[in-house]
């Protein structure tokens, strides 16, 4: 061991404090096809596919579904194959609850996306212990809150992602400007090759590539295809890289030979992404930001169809979500956040303009250069 | 109004039928990031991000989060943008209930993934009605039952998807053979490109190129690199493409100046593949094969460490579960399932043979042509 904790190991000590608090014995988590969980990396460095159990003993057991990846990439004190466990979450959790040796009566808190039906299985099985499953001020509630404030780590992380973000833009506009990216697929094509080369995991998400036929979407269906891209109207491109885990998410905005009508949209969120800029400091709320950008749309007789921007994260979205209802966040340092303002017409076609921006005592700190490109 | 009722109402009527059996009065499906449902695409063409209500009184009621998208691809009696509902899914379902005019004390089916804690929310705002959750014998049970045979119109639409898979494999062992591909990306790069060229939507799930330094996971992380692939050793290739939704499932092994203990893998991963093929045929059982795949390994002293196979279709995974342990499938006429023996060592390195197998009054069918290519 390491006579300085490491960082997933500060990271559980968190959890572990907030456990003993409390009262739960023990937290599950289960990262699984269509059920995943970014926790799990955040608190071990597993990538997926695993569960994850952590005794207020300051003890960590991991199960991944594939033992050679764990061994390359997770730090906890256990790691047991899942498969020593039948593959079965309710199992594994009675197991789990065996070799930290819990006592009766003990508080287990499972994933607050346990299905109902599941639910009632664990409560079955686990019938001499309290489950608890809840989604306000539960685990996951906590471990959100944790992780929409960056740490140093992270916040490194980001910076370099934004860099490799920034030079994927460059080169973009370049080659968008030399008339060398012609379809939306060739746009996909540099991002993945370009993300990958710099050492990232892949993209954050998939990429949108939408021409001015298909850019009235707010997300393309099917997200990119052979059609073109940067010709006549307004084309959209929404990417991320995925570096160490942690995802950018930019959209640029590729405008051709347009019309006053489709100039006016591009305008308009400009000058929306810049009100939005100028309100981002600690202490403001994601969503006064939200409402003051849907009345500034409003007065021009727009409407937007989608937030105006959220956390980013090992996931792509993450709290805060700066929405005009349901949302309760209020900014803090260290948090990164998109602005994304964006219009969208059947007819003229659509455009957003999205960058990261890190929160800061002082303000805003862009760290991603994605604009609207007039070609 | 077709005089003939169409595809999605044929498979909509399926549903009501079954509702008016169980006194179900209104089912509800939800397809939201972290939560996918491709049921909603099954039922209406919406490719996602919806909510869907059926009403036993033979109507459907579609509210996407982007109503452009809708327009261009949904079949339903009522489609209205989810933002009327407060984009909450408790709302809309008591709006739902109120539009189909459901009496007190109906029966209203939730997603059996509803997590415990909304479901005490739909419970809650729900009071005057009877929701009910269910795993088995529940709404998507039962429309896993309708979806793993597949009909008519699917069949005809993987038969293309297939033909494109081979045209994809075929080149793939051209330009392997040439030394064109040499990277992961180099392989991940064609099939991309190739597969839209075809009018694809897509790969079916991330494709996972593992060369020789990678191939010991089952599923390597990150998917693919820019690191050396069909180099000396071993190197797996993972890939589908989605066709009008539906993705085929194929493996590549690309072997390159192998050891004789890396021979006899490729060798036993064939012979399992053969043995498995042979069992294909109505009234089997998924996990008789399963076992017997896993006693002819046990022969050898090796151990699979996942499924043999599964089925296929708008999902990558569907029913039936191909696995010698806890799988309850009976293989029908119509289901389109995969074999995936496979075995890995992280000295040797892994192989893998997959391919896309329809199951016949006669037999089984390839319909994919995925092989272990040795350069």
């Amino acid at each position: 061991m390491a006579a300085k904790p490491g960082l997933y190991e500060q990271r559980r000590n968190r959890v572990y404090d907030w456990m003993a608090r409390e009262g739960i014995s023990m937290a599950v988590f289960e990262d699984a096809e269509g059920r995943r969980d970014s926790n799990i990396r955040w608190l071990t460095g597993q990538p997926g596919d695993a569960l994850l159990f952590l005794t207020v003993g300051r003890k960590a057991l991991l199960m991944p579904w594939d033992i050679n990846i764990a061994k390359l990439h997770a730090h906890a004190e256990h790691i047991r194959p899942y498969g020593e466990f039948d593959r079965n979450p309710v199992t594994a959790c009675l197991k789990a609850a065996g070799i930290f040796k819990l006592p009766a009566n003990s508080r287990i808190e499972i994933p607050s996306s346990t299905p109902y039906p599941r639910f009632l299985k664990f409560i079955e099985a686990l019938m001499s212990f309290d489950v608890i499953c809840r989604e306000e001020e539960g685990l996951e509630a906590v471990l959100k809150t944790f992780r929409m404030v960056k740490d140093d780590e992270e916040i490194r992380i980001y910076r370099r992602a934004a860099k490799i973000t920034n030079g994927l833009i460059e080169i973009l506009e370049k080659q968008l400007r030399a008339g060398k990216i012609r379809s939306e697929y060739d746009a996909v094509r540099l991002i993945e090759e370009e993300c990958r080369k710099q050492g990232c995991e892949g993209t954050g998400f998939e990429t949108l590539a939408a021409g001015p036929g298909r850019s009235f979407a707010i997300h393309a269906f099917p997200a990119y295809t052979t059609e073109a891209f940067g010709s006549r109207g307004l084309s959209i491109l929404d990417f991320g890289v995925k570096y160490r885990g942690y995802t950018t998410d930019v959209t640029l905005t590729v405008a051709s030979g347009i019309s006053r009508s489709q100039e006016r949209l591009l305008g308009l969120t400009e000058r929306a992404y810049k009100f939005a800029l100028d309100m981002v400091r600690p202490g403001e709320a994601a969503l006064d930001i939200a409402a003051a950008v849907d009345s500034f749309f409003a007065k021009s007789n727009k409407t937007m169809p989608h937030a105006l921007g959220h956390g980013i994260g090992l996931e792509a979205h993450e709290e805060p979500v700066l929405r005009s209802r349901n949302s309760s966040g209020i900014l803090e340092p260290g948090m990164i956040i998109t602005l994304e303002p964006g219009l969208y017409d059947p007819r003229l076609g659509g455009c957003r303009l999205e960058n990261d921006i890190l929160v800061t005592a002082q303000g805003p700190e862009v760290l991603t250069s994605s604009k609207i490109i007039r070609l």
